[in-house]
């Protein structure tokens, strides 16, 4: 698959969106109109620089509000054109976006429309450029891809074709079946964008959320799968108006697209795969190939695959980094956390309860940097890396690089275990690790005694892992769990708290084993410390905290109101409430079960929560989230 | 007029909700029941810490869900509501909002509705609570206020009336006027909250994007109008539930809020004097009172009045501030400005143009602080101050007193002029001054050689002043300039920067004497400086360009690609086109106009820009506004 994305996704100058494209693996571009009209390059250094860039220019765009117009304006309008096509040959381009008309489209006639763009396919036929005619979602007359598609069938010339975008199409939840049926000559080029399910006017949904594929909701795999049946073999190009990236860092937000690009071309081989068509005679091309998945049959576009993985079977240790350990190691003993030894080279330290591993990194966390949003005091403990247990972390590491994630190898010596590991978009490791089945881990036997350590005492495991995400990067972090780790997106939450609404995206395997939180923070909490945490699973909440109080660990201290509103919401019986009150547990019930949980104080930017999911309860208690919200942040207030 | 607001509208704990409230001057509060729960406050603490604020407890709320359910969950709601109104018995309250169902009504029946409230108010009875019931804009089978209503009259029952809430009658775009003929008994509390006007679904709308009266689009005068001539006389709530104001300082916030409702006030009686109903035996009430209006007679609600200013005639002055002022008073040199000498006892310079008045403040500018999100760095000049002329500075700046502006005195000297000042909510501080016909000033005989500085030279006048403003605070700039110094808030504009949109907002007199431009940085400039600008009007811009050029000003360079887009464009007269590509001008023109200008180069986080207004052109550029940004951000990374 030939990628291409559009240059006013990115922020910068064109220079720099260029070079941007160019490092993070881009076959070509489309340029933005008024990246060029502002830029001081020439349209002979674009064309130079692209070629040593080795970028393909693919698309100018977008010349706007051509047809459906007075006799008039349709003079003014192909002298524009013109104008435009002679700016194109010296950029060294051939094709040109023409949107269906918004603004001063005044006449209903598709006949005067057929008419029209023939004259404007005419004058491109005389300067050797190719007109891609798309149906905005907004177009006065034309909003409806088959309605441009049928237009450019009757110009019937070989200068006008069409352009498909997704957002314009799967924004009006019109059918991508009916694409199979064009001509693949007619599809001049395509464009992808997907946009989460917001219900708003499709203008502004278009210009402010439109995210790259896999970021969203629309079915973008079904959309190209029909894309390539029906024989298209161009550029797959992003075009991705989006509030947020336009001010992120250019080369991270390059690095984002290309990778939405390469999961979407995996997914779109899936769907193939998924949806091959019953046997017939009449194939597009001949032969299957060899090493082609049975059922899919062999296209003009050719799709890449990745190493496949499986979602992650489980949580293999959370790291947490601090200059000082102390407040941590009183707080995991507390817990009930085993100290299981120093490992024999490295200043860290294992802690376990049952299957639940905590690494403690002696070394001070590196201060996250500006463009991250989020500060962290440099010796404070702060979450630092996760494990995973996968089928094969070489293949998942494989399939990590070739989604452009950055490697983070840690180091080992000799006779050590190797994690493959790579770095998350908020800067915290991810390390791919052996899974076993009795929940022990090899590399654990490089702690204390070099004996492996057993998944001994209460059955805890990690239940969930909370995280921070800065707000430039929310988005980039669904599409890099989703891609690299096989985790899936769950439907999206928001909790008030004393400082603005915490936005919350669950990150989840199917059978729940791995459960990641990512937190958006208000942006007035950005730049402070946000607080992160990991929560433990255990069988006997009630019992765990009896054991937790007697070992003087420091609960979060939960106001009386609470447990009143608790007993007008639930009626529950007097002396579970008094227990709940006394021990200071927060709880939840729904139709699938209930959920008891408590938290600890917090210590530098982490605090940890044990839960006891009963039944088939799913969630995290987001009712108490606002409690947990408001006494952290009087705590922190006090402290 | 009773003023109240809901402490969901708030950042912070309910302390601090409640003490921000009492130092802005609220009559009294709703309490919005999660920060009640999570908050480690007792209820008689609160019901304290409200008497000892002077703080009334008005409304407590939201009691969800009740009305439409089966026989079962009614029973269930009405011990929910029993623990509620024990709670509130507690707390001193007599009123709660309960909200028409949306997620467990199953029975669509009038009669069925008629007999849950009526149980409701039954035992609302006694314990001597008042239930205010609202319709929802999204009520699943209630949400249409005059359904309310309507069900509140057929219950007839002394403790049940209705809550009015001007989002969910507005948002709907339900008419307003058959509030009047409402039973004033049965309206319980009435919550304004205003809207800018977006395309969304209402829920998220009203979750999200309230704003506080007069900062959105609402017809909230008219609403109050029919509320006050139904003869309700209760407090007048604010509710906002707004992303922004969840994160902001809480007491910034609550002067804003109150602020709101105070400007409400003053249009609420200007609508009713100005829609005074056609003279008719049977008032209201008896006499009108003597201060009346003409044509306003006396209602329950009471409804002051605030010292009334109309719009300013101009621009008196603008001020720069500097440590270093080298720069500032060569470009000033350059742009065709006269020194008109120091000022007697002040370390600050006179410039002039024509009417246009420039003083250079030579002490450093404070650093903003960090709450107002937009950091200069100290030395560096920085739009300090705005002076406008207005008929009478010591009524407007009454005014803005009146509405809790803080006021910046500036100290003087015997004999010196006296300028009544406020500071602006991105901190600028604003004088009011006394304007002249012929456009001078007498404040400029304290400079110099002690004469009053004709204004001389070419025509020229201060057109426009762009401020850039933190995001925290856009908002309430808007009711700020609105209210205080009577500018009118124009459509809303957005355009494109290399590092982001920039969301601009234009304030206007009528007449466009003043024009000022309140911009949204991009979250990510936020913290670096941003550029501000004031522009010049000038006759005949191509001269003055030339004046300039002579004088070796540096202005800000055009790319060539610009100029081939101005021709493709509007195919432009070569001659006309090479003088404006000879001299960096930029151009637009519209049905109304045309529009030339120009920019310097920055300096500090200043530049300024010389404009011609051809015909009756409104605008400014907008179009161009992209050039500008992609140019400063280029001049920015060389230097």
């Amino acid at each position: 698959m030939r990628t291409g994305i559009a240059t006013v996704c990115l922020s910068g100058t064109l220079k720099e969106k260029m070079q941007a494209c160019a490092i993070a693996g881009f076959d070509g571009i489309e340029i933005f109109e008024q990246d060029l009209v502002t830029s001081p390059l020439t349209p002979e250094d674009v064309r130079k620089m692209a070629a040593d860039l080795g970028l393909t220019l693919d698309l100018y765009q977008p010349f706007r509000d051509f047809d459906s117009v007075s006799e008039d304006l349709l003079t003014a309008n192909l002298r524009r054109a013109e104008a435009k096509f002679k700016l194109m040959a010296r950029l060294g381009m051939d094709t040109i976006l023409v949107c269906s008309n918004v603004a001063t489209a005044s006449i209903d006639s598709d006949d005067l429309r057929v008419e029209q763009l023939g004259n404007l396919a005419a004058l491109a036929g005389d300067h050797g450029v190719k007109v891609a005619y798309e149906a905005l979602a907004w177009g006065k007359y034309v909003n409806d891809y088959e309605h441009a598609h049928k237009l450019v069938e009757a110009v019937d010339h070989p200068n006008l074709g069409t352009c498909l975008d997704s957002f314009h199409i799967l924004s009006r939840s019109w059918d991508t079946a009916p694409i199979e049926a064009f001509n693949p000559e007619k599809i001049f080029f395509v464009q992808v964008a997907d946009a989460p399910e917001l219900s708003m006017d499709v203008l502004s949904w278009s210009r402010h959320y439109r995210v790259f594929p896999g970021e969203g909701q629309f079915e973008l795999a079904k959309f190209m799968g029909h894309v390539v049946r029906a024989g298209y073999s161009g550029p797959v190009s992003l075009e991705i108006f989006n509030d947020v990236f336009r001010q992120s860092d250019v080369e991270r937000t390059a690095v984002d697209a290309m990778r939405s690009l390469i999961w979407l071309e995996e997914q779109s081989a899936k769907w193939l795969d998924a949806n091959a068509p019953a046997p017939s005679g009449a194939g597009i091309t001949g032969a299957a190939g060899g090493t082609q998945a049975p059922g899919r049959r062999r296209y003009p576009m050719e799709l890449a695959t990745l190493p496949q993985v499986t979602e992650p079977a489980g949580y293999n240790f959370a790291e947490v980094r601090a200059a000082d350990t102390k407040g941590l190691e009183t707080v995991l003993g507390q817990l009930g956390f085993e100290f299981n030894g120093r490992h024999r080279t490295k200043d860290v330290q294992l802690w376990s309860l049952g299957h639940a591993r905590v690494i403690i990194n002696e070394t001070a966390p590196a201060d996250r940097d500006d463009s991250t949003g989020i500060a962290t005091s440099a010796a404070a403990p702060a979450i630092a890396a996760l494990g995973f247990d996968v089928d094969s972390p070489v293949i998942a590491a494989a399939r990590a690089q070739q989604l452009k994630a950055p490697a983070v190898p840690r180091k080992s010596q000799a006779n050590e275990e190797v994690f493959q590991g790579f770095a998350a978009p908020d800067s915290t490791d991810i390390f791919l690790c052996q899974g076993t089945s009795d929940g022990t881990a090899a590399w654990t036997r490089e702690f204390g005694e070099g004996l492996e350590k057993p998944a001994a005492g209460p059955t805890a495991v990690i239940d969930h892992v909370n995280l921070a995400q800065p707000w430039q990067h929310f988005d980039e972090a669904v599409l890099f769990y989703t891609s690299a780790l096989a985790l899936e997106p769950q439907p999206f939450a928001e909790v008030p708290s004393p400082t603005g609404l915490v936005r919350s995206q669950v990150m989840a395997t199917g059978d729940r084993a791995v459960r990641l939180v990512l937190n958006l923070a208000p942006l007035n909490q950005q730049r402070k410390t946000y607080q992160e945490h990991i929560a433990f699973a255990v069988d006997d909440l009630v019992a765990t905290a009896r054991d937790c109080k007697a070992s003087g660990l420091e609960f979060l201290q939960i106001p009386a109101n609470y447990y009143e509103d608790l007993d007008a919401r639930f009626g529950l019986a007097p002396d579970f409430l008094a227990t709940l009150q006394e021990l200071n547990l927060l709880y939840d019930r729904d139709a699938d079960g209930e959920f008891l949980h408590f938290y600890t104080a917090t210590v530098g930017s982490v605090f940890f929560e044990m839960v006891e999911r009963r039944g088939a309860y799913d969630g995290y208690g987001a009712p108490n989230a606002p409690v947990r919200h408001a006494v952290q942040y009087d705590y922190l207030q006090r402290r």
